[in-house]
């Protein structure tokens, strides 16, 4: 899932998002909710037709950011109370609020309320941190239900083997239609979360979507994948696109890289995207020297379908038998 | 003409300057020269090429953007020595290789190397830039050319109606393939820029094309082709999208207007552009104030669609017998 935190794909039309064969999209609940607001949402008819985009949304929780912001909330039993980064102003998020915000927006997918904890950590703050997730999470099941939105349950435990089990198996008892192995991409190596991931998703179902939030690049996909991994989401495709660095077949490269002045080669040769076959490395080194915004843009592009056609491929290979031979060519090594 | 300053119209692919009806843009040789350079741009194939544009592109001289450096060029008859504003590198512009560097970058349409005077200014300052500009005109016409560009010579003379005169004596007498009339939106009041187009187009020959160098609004643009100009050139439109300011069939509007967060409505329901069959007003507005960089992107679509449409039906009104209707309805009151 490309990232639009703020009902937007940064750079990206709703068309080229369509294009680029996205499936669907994450919103993120604190940005929605904090700009434009619900009630500017509701008065569009939802967010899927206020940003325009017609496919499947899946919208955070909130906590992800939330918890992100030290010092400017307040944690109890009860919920999350919190400053805007924006105003200042003082809002406070619920397992009830939060949920019911994504369904009267629209969501496609909900994810549950939960509390995520930035690694390293105290065992007793991850064991607090699971203890609150797992009622709140039962809170949320037991919230009104809109039957459009499928609400997605959250498993934490940090990289703790048997706080994850007892997360795990206290969010799978609530029959959520989908969950999420959260609280990783926050400060760990790549082998803790690896292990934290792959041990986590061998504790949930095989026969609903597991969701890693926060990743990511080439590499981890791919290891993640391998985890038993279905879905993801990361401003990584977008965020790089931005500042100039572009993911290839060959691996990453940075447009700024002076042997790129007079390349007349594409980006990525073996990418047909719209950028690959209009533009050469040496336009895309020149809009980015000169700040101009189309190359941010050609860049996005190139980045969210690239990594588009790396899941539609590696769908195809799990499809066909062939995911390990697709995971070494594809993987670590590869790029 | 759309403004590609740095090879790129801001924000815009080629695809969409083409689905917006563009039929050619314009680019700076003074930005060019500097950055990417000529040797990038001959090792691209030429301008087209470099920037993916296989329609025409006319370029200027460099001429108002040198002149725009104040105590940062040294004018004698020979040529203009400037630095650069990105690295304060010299840099030396004659009417020769001014018309050298656009062949062989290979633009369509050229033009003359020009002494552009900021207004109000005495007419001692006039009357040299238009001795000047006609001396390097002299030069430029008499410099090798290459038979793919057309090489437009350009009138000077500020508001003074006899320098105004003796300039387009002197370059309609080297027999150019079209005219700009240069040395306007510098600084003058719109109704002496209105008197200053009119009486200079009128000097001009009507069987060639005629270009009013910087302009600009849609009152603008319909009060000089009521003078009798057939081109125009300004950043106007993307300059004003980037900053939230949309031109429609009912005015200009700046997006951030409070009345706007929660307007369902399209931009411009006169316009079919794709930013106002896919887009609300809120969408837009929501766009600008969250600084998410698609919202520049889309108002520079609209605006520059816009006026594309406004000068194809000009055109259509003008063939029809229809432009007096035409003017009463588009001109300066009913926007």
């Amino acid at each position: 899932m490309p990232v639009g935190t703020a009902a937007t794909v940064k750079g990206l039309t709703p068309a080229e998002l369509r294009e680029a064969q996205t499936q669907i999209v994450l919103a993120n609940t604190y940005h929605l909710w904090l700009r434009p607001g619900l009630s500017t949402l509701e008065a569009a008819g939802g967010l899927h037709r206020f940003m325009a985009w017609d496919r499947p949304i899946l919208t955070d929780s909130g906590g992800f950011q939330v918890f992100s912001l030290e010092g400017r909330r307040r944690l109890d039993d009860d919920g999350v109370t919190f400053a805007s980064h924006l105003d200042g102003s003082e809002h406070r998020f619920t397992p009830e609020n939060v949920v019911e915000f994504q369904q009267r927006i629209g969501s496609d997918v909900a994810m549950v309320l939960d509390v995520c904890v930035k690694l390293p950590a105290a065992r007793e703050q991850l064991e607090e941190a699971v203890r609150l997730t797992s009622a709140w999470a039962r809170r949320s099941a037991a919230a009104p239900q809109r039957k459009e939105t499928l609400l997605f349950g959250i498993v934490q435990g940090g990289l703790d083997r048997n706080l994850r089990e007892r997360s795990a198996r206290e969010i799978v008892e609530l029959d959520f239609p989908g969950y999420a192995i959260g609280g990783l991409s926050v400060g760990e190596t790549r082998e803790e979360m690896y292990e934290a991931a792959s041990s986590t998703a061998s504790l949930l179902p095989q026969a609903n979507p597991r969701y890693l939030m926060g990743v990511g690049t080439v590499r981890d996909l791919i290891a993640a994948i391998d985890c038993g991994v279905d879905l993801f989401d990361s401003v990584y495709p977008t965020r790089c696109g931005r500042n100039g660095r572009a993911m290839t077949h060959a691996g990453e490269l940075n447009i700024f890289n002076a042997a790129f002045v007079s390349d007349p080669s594409p980006l990525d040769d073996a990418c047909d995207c719209s950028t690959c076959t209009t533009h050469t490395r040496a336009y895309l080194s020149h809009l980015f020297r000169a700040k101009e915004m189309l190359g941010p843009r050609l860049l996005s592009y190139h980045n969210v379908y690239l990594v588009n056609a790396l899941m539609r491929d590696a769908r195809t290979a799990i499809e066909a038998q062939r995911w390990r031979e697709f995971r070494e060519k594809s993987g670590p090594d590869a790029r």
